[in-house]
């Protein structure tokens, strides 16, 4: 299927052609798409001056069909021996180049999509009520997070500070986070934007949305515990998210497409997608801490589409800009090993997770490396990768 | 104090010295100051192209030295004769120029500081509890809003619609807000960036924030009522936020730095602001509703100062950008006529205003014009105005 001599099962075969802004030594940030353990270097390649401005975001506004038009060329590069000997020199083994943050992130919303997860939550925090409040099989929750604080994959996590109180404590007190978490989740990327005051409905999921990465949501449960009432998480949060660095395409991702779960109730119109083409997703999640699996949320038994996430932020007319990022929430299905967030695997910190090295867990430990990846069926036959998105945790400043 | 004629109380004399984005017919937006009637064409009395970028980020970026020396400058143009003949030919008339939206607006945060405010809402909306919750006096509470739906006055207020839910329903409907309100603020606009992971101390407050503008976060009161358990206000916010078009310098507020009212109890050090000068300011605000003034809200008794709400927001290791901006949250006094918001003037819909043309109101209806407008002591010795932010309720689409 290509004139390049892929490594079994990489994941980054021609079915995939995932977006990323590298560099190597001396050069600056670029675009290019990742094959094999290769990268093809897109400004080079193409001569296009939009792949030499550091992030996806001046491609990205051109729209659903030229991404189509520069998938296909792709491909046919890739794939076709007549074009080898013009693209080769383009190509930089994945080892030699550093990532960057990939899209300069206008609004960052994280939801709330895993029925399992905020079940889990409910009746941690909140055991004398129903786990679900009862809005939420109605509409996918959500919020705004903080845009400026989305960093690639490998940007340390410093343990954050901040104010807590135990409900025994009379007063906050003030230090690092004793219960820094992790929440596993896939993002997708806004590419074409969307006027002020005019919905997106289901059916333009596909000529907004670019592409999907994976997402750490890095948590500061204690901080959040005490902040949140009345108006949501705030610096629990906002300290770091990370992202891979590679943006897989929505095209590439067709093979993977699922009917999401039934649902409990009958839903508004706007968020019906009986009559469309689903938009649950077959993503594998992997969840290693020091390099140990420790859980393998599904993303294919989301309650809420990304196509219903968008849908609903912009129902009320609000504009997608490009750049824009939405996140699913964390990830969690039914069984214990398939939960996406430590305060999950250790149920409140009540049941420390044994790892293999002989020490236990129940939050995030100083030097500890968090690392999620994924696949999917891709259109090839095989599985496409999301690639990585990983952080280790450094002390407080 | 200047060569130039000045109408009598004019709000903007060169004690204030407001930045601005401006364009006349035909020509690109571009920085301006408003001095009296009139603006003057920055970019062309500086031949400074950052002046020329159609945003004041790229001259917020350089940060506190930069700013003070452009202000000297501009001082000095402006009431020595000796600078008349070269400063008066890129004088504009005020009522000839389009204003645009002054900053490429980055993260946006709103708080929730005014004490009277967060109170009405606890009696409004939690008559069983405490009115306000146990965190609210030890950390200025605070939320992400859409940054991408933040406008510039005059911006038309499309009618949100979206999924409510009357406690006496059994399911939620879909359909035009039908408690569409406003909420008069003042917001703070951050022109120097800190680093990942180092927090603001209430004592570089001024070497981070630019200056500050009016903001009118439009809210609808049913949608957010029905979504913002447990993870606070989304689409009951985003569908618009609305900013005044001049940006008055930091240093023009010199002179309106009050005491914030006494604390009841004692604050973690990061907050504690009884060592550093005083950061509540004197503004006063006015709210009119189809020209009538319907409420006064002094920003005077504000609980917690912005100097405090940006020590919080980093305190966990949060990065600032250029173009930040965060809002101090409803304006609300003591008074039943200084409250900010209609939910509160006309409590919860159940004391309807009575305007002058024989009309009443709870919430608004479609074609009212909400004006807020402001001002503050000045070095001068008279008052500066910070200028305007209105607009007009257009019927849902």
């Amino acid at each position: 299927m290509t004139w390049l001599d892929l490594p079994d099962g990489t994941g980054f075969g021609p079915d995939n052609l995932p977006y990323g802004v590298f560099s190597t030594r001396g050069t600056s940030p670029r675009t290019g798409v990742a094959i094999g353990d290769l990268v093809l270097d897109l400004h080079a390649v193409t001569g296009d001056d939009v792949h030499a401005t550091g992030s996806l975001n001046g491609f990205m506004v051109r729209g659903p069909e030229a991404w189509q038009a520069l998938r296909r060329d792709l491909t046919t590069w890739l794939t076709d021996a007549a074009h080898q000997a013009r693209v080769q020199p383009h190509l930089v083994p994945r080892s030699e180049v550093t990532m960057h943050l990939p899209v300069l992130v206008a609004d960052y919303v994280d939801f709330y999509s895993s029925r399992h997860h905020a079940e889990n939550l409910g009746r941690m925090f909140r055991p004398d009520s129903e786990p679900l409040t009862p809005n939420w099989r109605h509409l996918p929750i959500g919020y705004h997070g903080r845009a400026g604080t989305v960093q690639v994959s490998g940007t340390p996590v410093v343990r954050p500070c901040g104010q807590r109180k135990a409900p025994t404590e009379e007063a906050p007190t003030f230090g690092p986070s004793q219960r820094l978490d992790i929440e596993a989740e896939v993002g997708f990327v806004v590419g074409a934007p969307s006027e002020l005051g005019t919905p997106v409905p289901l059916g333009a999921f596909e000529r907004h949305v670019f592409g999907v990465c994976l997402v750490n949501d890095w948590s500061a449960r204690d901080l959040q515990a005490w902040e949140y009432v009345p108006l949501g998480p705030f610096l629990g949060k906002s300290f770091l998210t990370s992202v891979s660095p590679w943006v897989v395409p929505l095209a590439a991702l067709e093979a993977a497409r699922v009917q999401p779960p039934a649902r409990d109730v009958p839903l508004l119109p706007y968020l019906d997608d009986t009559g469309t083409g689903p938009w649950g997703l077959d993503i594998a999640i992997e969840v290693r801490l020091g390099g140990q699996l420790v859980s393998c949320p599904p993303f294919a038994g989301m309650y809420w589409t990304p196509a219903q996430q968008l849908a609903h932020m912009t129902v009320n007319g609000a504009g997608l800009r490009t750049g824009d990022l939405f996140a699913s929430g964390t990830v969690s299905g039914a069984e214990a090993d398939q939960r996406g967030s430590l305060v999950e695997l250790s149920w409140g910190g009540q049941e420390p997770l044994s790892l293999a090295d002989g020490t236990s867990r129940t939050f995030l430990e100083d030097g500890d490396v968090v690392t999620l990846t994924a696949t999917a069926p891709g259109t090839g036959g095989g599985r496409i990768s999301l690639g990585e998105v990983t952080g280790r945790v450094e002390p407080a400043r």
